[in-house]
């Protein structure tokens, strides 16, 4: 049980973690702090949290946890916001998309990671973004990623596992490096493929046709285009190395396939087609 | 009222159709044609079909209708088998994703495209393959597109359209060229990204726990890649001028967009992911 817990940006992730420890009856009072007096009044409405404060020292006055719920680029400038109020007993964690950054962030503010600092990653949300979007079940059967450091405490890693647990979600351990690599793959790398997909065409002359005639497919396959693009582009610049990683293998892989076609080598088509439905289909719906 | 219809490969789409019909109550009988006797006798168990028919004059013998649902690759050979049992007062139509090559298809074995011969493609489809997956409602407000020459023969064209019609289909007409470069961009291209990320992916190292750690985004974005490989190889061959052209298109883009991440340069990442954000959200869900 989290006594008080303060989340800082209470939109969809931040306010789908408040509702979910309510639900689960597994925090005493929710405060969220953030810029917007107009969005924290929402989510007071919304029941998500029960105080909204927009000074942070009151926000994280006797919080026995912080979540800074907020895109990937504004977490040093809300750490350091935060910093002079932050009592060293209060859990800090944060739900950023990279890892690497956020501990960067953190050692700039601090000079040192703080021990009680837990950075973690929640891998859910929608293509929806804000507080009305918000819902408890996020969370249930989802993995939550922690890549906790050498000097961090572990009773405070407990209890971060704790939360995440009441929210219904799966907590596993990585190493921050790794765990941004993973992501620049299944995650930021689709993303940036579905974006630029749907930018090229919308700047084709015939754009509002090709729209006209896109399938279910094309549905699917975009609807992560929809994401909020602020949050992508701190995205792709917190994790710039490992993406450019990926998008150089993807590009080259794209490259051969493209070859492929042109020479009419069915059999290479055919094969990549072949080993890329069979992964996905193992890769359970 | 299609008094009888004969359906040449029965799976998804072919079945689709024949259900769609049914449950319209526009057809008469509906034969079904194939090489392979177990797919067609479950057909008719799932009583998508009324006869099953392996001979091929069998099959064609007094249909008014006939639609051929195989694989673009396989146009020109079930074409040629056909021939020589097709009355000229029988329709034939497909439902290639591909009309040119369906239309030189039909120069080869014809000398010129038969008057009664209606180039046809229903924009609509799952991820699934067989007559197993197939269902009544898969055309249900689906556009049809239909690629008549100059050739044409009105009264043919009006039958195939009324069938999509009764099926719950909208149907659009469009010059074969024109419908190929429209498809590369909203179907082919999408497909063609979808396969090569997941193929990407599977081929890492840490492939496993890539696919592990993918969510919701992910799971929607790739589903394409589980589509009969076979069939995409031979979109791949039959379009291969339209496809390269937007497959050049992307890459360049993409190319773009990863100078913008390495330089870092935010301003230009964010327009994009606005410019695709906006179109993505005019375009309905």
């Amino acid at each position: 049980m989290i006594r008080r817990l303060c989340i800082v940006g209470v939109g969809l992730i931040g306010g789908s973690l408040a509702r979910a420890l309510k639900v689960a009856d597994a925090v005493g009072e929710v405060v969220g702090y953030g810029r917007d007096p107009q969005a924290l009044q929402l989510a007071q409405e919304l029941g998500v949290i029960d105080r909204a404060e927009t000074d942070p020292q009151a926000a994280l006055r006797d919080a026995d946890v912080v979540v800074l719920a907020v895109p990937v680029g504004a977490m040093e400038g809300v750490l350091r916001e935060l910093a002079p109020f932050l009592s060293p007993q209060t859990i800090v964690t944060d739900v950023g998309s990279t890892k690497g950054s956020v501990v960067t962030a953190a050692e700039r503010v601090f000079g040192t990671v703080p021990p009680r600092f837990i950075p973690g990653h929640p891998i859910a949300g929608t293509e929806r973004s804000g507080v009305a979007a918000s819902f408890a079940e996020l969370y249930h059967n989802r993995r939550v990623i922690l890549t906790p450091l050498a000097t961090t405490d572990r009773a405070a890693l407990e209890t971060v596992r704790g939360m995440w647990q009441a929210a219904g979600a799966q907590v596993v351990e990585m190493a921050v490096r790794h765990h941004d690599e993973v992501l620049a793959a299944t995650s930021h790398l689709p993303h940036i493929l579905a974006y630029t997909l749907v930018d090229t065409l919308a700047r084709m002359e015939e754009h509002t046709e090709i729209f006209c005639f896109a399938a279910g497919g094309f549905r699917d396959f975009t609807r992560i285009a929809s994401s909020d693009p602020r949050m992508w582009h701190d995205i792709c610049l917190a994790n710039r190395d490992a993406l450019l990683g990926v998008m150089d293998r993807y590009a080259a892989d794209l490259a051969q396939l493209r070859g492929a076609i042109e020479r009419g080598d069915g059999e290479a088509i055919l094969t990549t087609f072949r080993r890329a439905k069979q992964a996905r289909d193992e890769f359970k719906q």
